[in-house]
């Protein structure tokens, strides 16, 4: 059989794992669990992923990729605002919350695979971000040497540390992440 | 024998677990080895101690507590800086930075350790930043209605978030930060 993957086998490998970490937590998960749920073989599943935490990875990372997709209405405000109430929604009502706590737990202890949410996650995002808010410097919505890495860390930065602490997300938050991110606090 | 702590005893398990973090990382910690290298029973520790995380969240804490102590000396902006530069030079310098690593993977799957971060390091810090920025905005050195929790989450939280994913930390981002939180991006 070809290293191909069967895109049905794949589908189920991921919807699998997103439900399970949902029941049952991540640090019960397995591979053969997995393997169980989506009725595939073992073997399936690490023909395409060496571990737990690369399936995790790339089922979050599947929910995660619409999500944080950069729409440009014109107003930068408004479309981070927009974009981050949508992830605090993807947390507060999906897997996805659990998929990424477990995946960055994980990471603390496996290089490999805290290395592949900066590439999956971090890095896509500092290049999107990058390029949206290039957009918006250009259209003054943000100063001319406004530091726009800091930006981002701050927006997102924020969001993942009250995600990893169990803290409340709502879109009220959003809004008062942004005020301090956009106006500062003097 | 009284539920007392023997101080010598609970200060010699301390900083066994920090040293051991430091040369066998956090998954390779267990009572046996911290007991070993402490030169005390394992009842000793589990006297005190309910697990692992516990131990290792205490000497988190008492490596932290002078670093985040709130100085005045008139200039919140300064002061700031100096004690988030500190934190960095905690992280970056001592084991105190795998040790936090540690205890928030392992709390991700142990809610109560999770509040135990909450109970012994968050709102301590809340607390204490609460009383030093209101101070500051009593001084004009931040607005009036300066959102001073979030500007709190954006100080600490940002520092974690690059800590857990193993990002770059130093002055020089510490000015970066304090750039746009206090001063926005527009």
């Amino acid at each position: 059989m070809p290293a191909v993957r069967n895109e049905r086998s794949r589908q189920a490998i991921l919807d699998a794992s997103i439900a399970l970490i949902d029941e049952l937590g991540y640090d019960k998960l397995s591979i053969e669990a997995i393997a169980r749920r989506a009725g595939v073989g073992k073997q399936t599943i690490y023909r395409w992923w060496s571990s737990v935490g690369a399936v995790v990875l790339e089922a979050a990372t599947q929910s995660l990729d619409p999500v944080v997709a950069f729409p440009d209405t014109g107003d930068f405000f408004a479309d981070m605002r927009s974009q981050l109430v949508g992830i605090v929604e993807l947390i507060t009502t999906t897997g996805f919350g659990a998929a990424y706590r477990g995946v960055m737990a994980a990471g603390q202890s496996d290089p490999g695979l805290l290395e592949a949410v900066y590439t999956e996650v971090i890095e896509q995002n500092e290049t999107a971000f990058q390029a949206r808010a290039s957009i918006a410097r250009e259209r003054g919505e943000i100063r001319a040497d406004a530091d726009v890495a800091t930006l981002r860390d701050i927006l997102y930065g924020v969001i993942e540390y009250r995600l990893l602490h169990g803290m409340s997300l709502e879109a009220a938050y959003i809004d008062a992440l942004l005020a301090v991110a956009f106006d500062g606090a003097r």
